[in-house]
């Protein structure tokens, strides 16, 4: 995500350490103890401004999120939306990390995640640069590691390109796929909740993908 | 598919019985007597004019086809196309059903056939008409029924929600999915063979989609 930088975020990030994990790697595999609770964990990788994040938290709060986003900016924008959705001593079932998705397994112990949502994740057009889709195939196997048996992968793009290299990706690494649409907003799928990008390409009438993955 | 009545279809069809088999139930479980040989069987299903069948039968020899079209004018046609075909002692790995696709187990033993095609089968669009989709679970029960081991299923279409659906009602059956395509004609799929519909549509600069569903 492109974003002017904001000079005030790397301040407020670390003024708010039980917001924004600063070590995650010391959480593995403690992160029930983090939230003090035994719910399922989901994380979203590259979280943008937070607010799918925060909103799934809002609606679940028997689900423990962490939201994933290494631009520190980015992250400082999804840390104000965090902060103020919990003034009224609401959304504890949410934290954030500024970290790189590659190495998830340094934070999370094997099966410690139960679901992972991809939201607009960055399609990689080129061929050159199949590799750093967040579908590709490396990818799935960090995210074997650290999922439940038949954690899920949800996905969403307004990217047909990058959807169908995804639903192939999901399908050749044994995954069952579930629940795929190819215009979100105009299915019967229920609940969904916005990304800021989502709610720009949906007012634009652009066609929103999407998918669930469950891991073999 | 909609197509003014052909008067000679009816004789034509009679005069043919090596081409168009009057009485299929009766070589259940014997196709490969039929065909003379022990190549694997690919049936298609909704013939139409018969271009696809003939064409994949000239392309690939050592395989048998079996293209089944239940109305008379349309199978006519696809008659005439795959005598034509013939006329240098080509083709003769290809013959017609005119039958109902309902009836696939009437005349296909458990495990005869290795593949079917389904190419711009009917969408039925309507939500009170889903039962209709050849890819429907009925459908899909009636599939394995006749299909090997990991036998597949080969789809295109030109509408977007019948491939939405099917790739769900795919998935959902436990079938994996392989070689998704959302645009055929500018994909990296090689060896493909049009129908007449295909050449019409892509001439239109009209997306055809694709899958391929390998059966649990």
């Amino acid at each position: 995500m492109r974003m002017r930088r904001k000079p005030w975020a790397e301040e407020e990030i670390k003024n708010n350490p039980h917001l924004v994990v600063p070590r995650p790697h010391e959480w593995k595999g403690k992160w029930h103890q983090f939230f003090n609770n035994t719910h399922p964990i989901h994380i979203e990788i590259g979280t943008g401004k937070g607010q799918f994040i925060t909103e799934m938290a809002k609606a679940h709060p028997q689900v423990n999120f962490i939201g994933i986003e290494l631009q520190t900016s980015v992250l400082g924008v999804a840390l104000r939306k965090l902060i103020a959705a919990r003034k009224n001593n609401e959304v504890e079932n949410c934290c954030l990390l500024r970290e790189n998705a590659n190495q998830l397994t340094d934070f999370f112990a094997p099966g410690e995640v139960e679901r992972i949502y991809l939201n607009f994740s960055d399609p990689w057009p080129k061929r050159r640069h199949t590799k750093r889709r967040l579908t590709y195939r490396t990818f799935l196997d960090l995210y074997r590691k650290i999922l439940t048996e038949k954690g899920e992968i949800h996905l969403k793009t307004d990217n047909e390109k990058f959807f169908e290299f995804s639903l192939n990706s999901f399908s050749d690494y044994g995954c069952r796929l579930k629940n795929i649409t190819f215009d979100l907003h105009n299915s019967d799928y229920m609940g969904n909740i916005m990304t800021e990008y989502e709610e720009k390409f949906a007012a634009q009438g652009m066609k929103i993908y999407r998918c669930e993955a469950i891991m073999p």
